[in-house]
């Protein structure tokens, strides 16, 4: 497999075409960035992690029925995926209140949602990816209703499988976003990535955040939490 | 029936108390407010306008088969009406892109929306009035589910009338906000007001906004945009 030309340069990540039309090369920055985009900095050997982070999850993620972009992981940083186009929407799946959830509806951060909540964003930088509801997206054909209730279906076991998961290993998942993307076949898989850049991850026993808010927040030991997520993954 | 203490003053309306419990008396004010009561002013006449097709509308929507809050209307400016326990929650409809929507995805006003759209703000001053979703208001306990089918159904049923019957008057139903409350006896009314406070009208031959955009864009002829839609109401 080789890699061609860089296709898109991502806050976290670039992608490269490849010999095969059928597949891309995702390669993993160190580059941090949060408020979408206003707050920058680098997280060292944040790229390494995120790559394998991503790629465990998303095999265990593969092994319960989810489809995804994963193929083989190929370096420290680079994996090879599917090649998709990206649904313009960030899902997001939220069982505690967190972050901008907290600020928008004024609940304290940590309020147990009586009910796992998912947001939809849609992806648009200059617009900083605004909070939308089905109607926007049906209406405006960002996607289908049908690609909208597969969305929906996979969002929800994925969160219900990661918890599972997550539990075990005393994690707690918080929120998290995901993204999904078509293939040229017109599989509707998970796409992007799975990683503390994109969950909230609390130490279930200690409440510590295990996750880029201690970037956001200049909480301090943030590569050391990022190194734990990827250690109580690997069992170490 | 009489007026007693008043209970309640919102933006544009005060509410009374009356010496039946069943009901409440609405007193509606010239106040205009805009931009979540950052920009005040004053549209001399737009209480008694309002009041009168506010109640033109909710009978109209009643002989539709709409449960409402109208009662009786008692003078210019007031009216008696069901006492209700507001759901927190402004409805808003929509069937062409304009003003907060416009901005927040991008898209000119004026875009047709290739089906109707609804959206949910959490009522909360302090907080603007945020936008959220299904999940957001069935994980806070906003509404029930069953509520929420029956505002839903009623938000899209009451689109269909307004729209259908305004057409015949050459106005064209931009969007528009409902709110819906519960009587102490557990049924689901329409409540607050659909006035040219609540309703973008833009006459269907020139496109003239005939709505509170005259005032918050500072177009002039706020009255007599006000004054118009009371006389199409009217067949004057």
């Amino acid at each position: 497999m080789q890699k061609l030309e860089q296709l898109y340069e991502g806050k976290a990540k670039k992608v490269y075409a490849t010999d095969d039309p059928r597949y891309y090369i995702v390669d993993y920055k160190d580059d941090a960035t949060a408020f979408n985009g206003e707050k920058k900095g680098t997280i060292v050997g944040k790229g390494a992690i995120n790559n394998r982070v991503t790629n465990h999850l998303m095999q265990i993620l593969a092994k319960e029925g989810i489809p995804t972009h994963f193929v083989k992981e190929l370096s420290d940083r680079e994996t090879l995926v599917k090649k998709v186009t990206i649904v313009p929407l960030e899902v997001i799946v939220r069982n505690i209140v967190a972050g901008s959830l907290s600020k928008r509806i004024g609940v304290a951060e940590g309020h147990k949602l009586q009910r796992t909540v998912l947001e939809f964003s849609y992806k648009d930088d200059d617009l900083g990816d605004p909070l939308v509801n089905e109607y926007h997206i049906l209406a405006m054909g960002w996607a289908s209703e049908q690609e909208l209730k597969q969305i929906t279906d996979y969002a929800l076991r994925i969160n219900e499988i990661l918890r599972a998961y997550l539990a075990d290993l005393n994690i707690d998942l918080i929120d998290f976003k995901l993204e999904f993307g078509k293939t040229p076949e017109g599989e509707l898989v998970l796409a992007d990535e799975i990683s503390p850049d994109t969950c909230r991850f609390w130490d279930s026993r200690t409440g510590k955040k295990l996750d880029k808010d201690r970037f956001r927040r200049d909480l301090g030991d943030v590569e050391d939490a990022y190194q734990e997520i990827l250690d109580r993954l690997l069992g170490r």
